[in-house]
């Protein structure tokens, strides 16, 4: 934590190219949630609850959007108002700001374990029994912390934090600002068998793991090396936790992958896609750009691009609310069609006359 | 294990608050189940299948419920019988009491790295490798297995048992009586960002986690740290394997989750609630206390005290049941509602007229 | 790797059982998949759009059906064939040869932590950091990855290789040749609780698990110690990642396991059953031997052998798929539904008559 950074409002203005509006040199400290902040906090205030109550919150500062009209008028009642064209970014970086990432600082711990032939760049910062293998490249300032095993002909790029008791397997390739929370397999054989008399033999996977710029790997995540080629994560990727990535994936840039999503072998995922939480793909298939998987999707087709999809097998999500809406009332739907059959048998009678449906 | 203790049927009786009837001087030296007991040993026979048929057992005692009107039959035959209210219970005690925890002694080991102004309590068990960071305070008889990260700043109460490779980020609060299980992951950044033309921008996460007393976390979980404030994890809790709770979730006392859950962000969940296997919430949503979601439910609304929900999206478990047990028909439905229109067109056919659904 | 190997095609027809047409002196460097073969490799051509095609690859010799009719027409254009009857197995075979796995060597590492009465057979190879219990005994040529801890009294045979991050706890029963990925939890204890006035009171779980010979265990996995007895994983059974098994669970002999399937307590498992990914069984349940669940299946009764079943609950393959057809019409089918019934209304009252479908 930075406890000691202060800047002015203008200055915090300036960093997120933010018009200000009021005290210029308010003194911010650090940054709170609406109900909670102090006057000498800044604080989020994006969505039209908290815009309709500015006065509820006790910060001395607030970042707002830029379309909000009145700036001035709250400015004059003592808050220093940031406008900008995307608040939420703003306050990332603010947040990032006052709250830098935080880590221990062992250098390269005389307890760590660093194989043969190791390369690295300036100020590494590697963790007491991390476990490095031979031919392992690093760039500046990585960071990897205790009990973290790197195999063999491992390459990471700048800025690189591996979290604890992350497996990370021979040949991983891994770019800069890449960051990979605890208890991460990163390229584990992929899960390939060919059958053989009832019983299963391993088909070696030969391939690797390429992760690449500016991913998060989530924790308890498992990521599986190629069959031949790579599983590739493409650059901007954060995946939730206890993800499942198979052989062969190969996921498009900035793409999100909520929590205990499963991907099987041979997919391709675009750019820009979202998997919701438990969302599964079957093996094989493609997801286009911009498409939106929803919370426990089971995909069993290919997805267009800018699709939204939901339920097993997915479909598309308001088709998906419709029958969902319908649903719960099946049972007395089907009441309802034996009471029409009834009624339809005895119109029949009452006639006198059989028809034949089938004719 | 304790394979020495012995106990008379009249001072396990007295250990669980029972009644006793039969020979109070059997002497027992361990637990068993029903079909596999020696007379040496005591079973339980909670319920009628077992309770008919206890001339089948060979336990020398069992444990039975308090209505058991054949208490004295039994005992006259030769089996020590104890009655108690809560006999799942009692038998958990008996067991607790044969069985206690079993841990490999290491006191601190020579080979764990123990960062700066470590205060612990009375007989730590620390093994190799263990790492406890700057700042670190734990109670009396805390174990702590090989290849744990603890962070920073992370504090312990009495009788704490850490599992091997787990990972506990820096400010996680831990009271007295928690067991964390292998592999889980308490406190690593919750899954926070914020979209910036097309990329996705890391939301600091300053807040923290804290798992109350006598809670148990189970294997491979990822528990994350709050935005701000506190993740909290009620007293009492018990989780199973692999389950993950996003940032600023509250789950309150003695709530249980079954393996595989996923619980999203800013959820909050009652007293005694039952999460089942795989049961997934979405985000910001409030479960009532005693609420129960069944297997794989998919909860997207609030849900109230003491209900029974199934099926995702969630619906009342009863409700559930019988939509579930039409769907299969639904193809034989769709043919039915086929006939029935053909008939009626033959019908309007005949009679000359035909008629408007929507007028 | 192993990339100094070279074997003639003859060598590898015989190492495979196979029949060689063409020329059976090619020497072969390699395996590669087929769009991206060189004249040193063998590739693989087992399905109808290779075989029409083997003009398309580069490889200087491909495995292919024993059944395909045009082994020597191809064979006469240069590539050489070595035709089987079971492709995939062979080039499995083949991929071993040429990729036998690749560990580091560490002998027994001076970093690694090793217990009393520690029994092993002919080269070991543990990393360190690895921490290995008091009266564990090994088999030869066993591989144990850094950061593995390994309790007291567990047994291994020859060949295993425990990747890195891996958890076995005490008692732990593992045969020969099995392979665990790395961050998998063996033995933890059961989820077992019993209430106790609105609190959960621990169930000592006093049993085992037994992993039987040629079994492979996924990254991440969780599989828990029996009650009492054995929770017991089949010989040849392969289990993908993050895979829950509960305690008492059987796992018959070469099941396969797909990624993220849930096992609960009390399950048996026949022989060569197929869970696909995410499925889930509740327990105390039995599935027949070569069963088949399909992805996210969620099974709540007891499974016949040879039934292949898809839903939550669980449906035959062939039903759900016919549902599933229908229910995305769901809404339209509830509308038709209303049509028929005001047109019947209409009818009645065009005909002065009121039915009564109850009569």
């Amino acid at each position: 934590m930075n406890s000691e950074t202060v800047r002015s409002s203008a200055q915090l203005a300036k960093m997120v190219g933010g018009h200000l509006y009021g005290d210029s040199e308010k003194h911010i400290k650090g940054v709170a949630p609406f109900e909670r902040s102090g006057p000498q906090e800044i604080t989020l205030a994006s969505d039209v609850q908290f815009l309709k109550n500015l006065d509820k919150t006790g910060a001395g500062a607030a970042i707002v959007p830029e379309s909000f009209p009145d700036c001035e008028k709250w400015a004059a009642g003592g808050i220093s108002i940031i406008a900008v064209k995307n608040p939420r970014a703003a306050w990332a970086k603010i947040m990032q700001f006052f709250y830098p990432p935080y880590h221990p600082e062992w250098k390269i711990s005389d307890a760590a374990h660093i194989g043969k032939n190791f390369i690295c760049g300036e100020n590494p910062n590697i963790g007491p029994f991390a476990v490095i293998g031979e031919n392992v490249t690093a760039g500046d300032r990585v960071v990897i912390y205790p009990h973290v095993y790197i195999g063999d002909n491992v390459s990471m790029g700048d800025d690189v934090i591996i979290h604890a008791n992350v497996t990370i397997a021979f040949g991983t390739k891994i770019g800069s600002r890449v960051i990979i929370q605890p208890g991460a397999v990163i390229g584990r054989d992929g899960f390939g068998f060919a059958p053989d008399g009832g019983k299963w033999k391993r088909i070696p996977q030969i391939g690797n793991v390429h992760i690449e710029d500016d991913v998060e790997i989530g924790p308890l995540n498992a990521i599986d090396r190629a069959t031949f080629g790579t599983t590739r994560i493409g650059s901007g990727v954060k995946t939730d936790s206890q993800v499942q990535i198979a052989h062969n994936v190969s996921v498009g840039e900035n793409s999100i992958i909520v929590a205990q999503v499963g991907i099987s072998g041979s997919v391709t995922i675009g750019k820009n896609v979202t998997l919701a939480a438990r969302a599964g793909i079957a093996q094989h298939l493609t997801i286009g750009d911009g498409a939106i998987l929803g919370p426990k999707a089971g995909v069993m087709k290919n997805v267009p691009e800018n699709t939204v999809l939901s339920g097993t097998p997915a479909i598309p999500h308001r088709q998906w609310l419709r029958v969902q809406a319908v649903l719960p009332g099946l049972p007395e739907l089907k009441k309802k069609i034996a009471t029409l059959e009834s009624l339809i048998e005895k119109m029949q009678v009452d006639a006198g006359k059989k028809f034949n449906a089938e004719e």
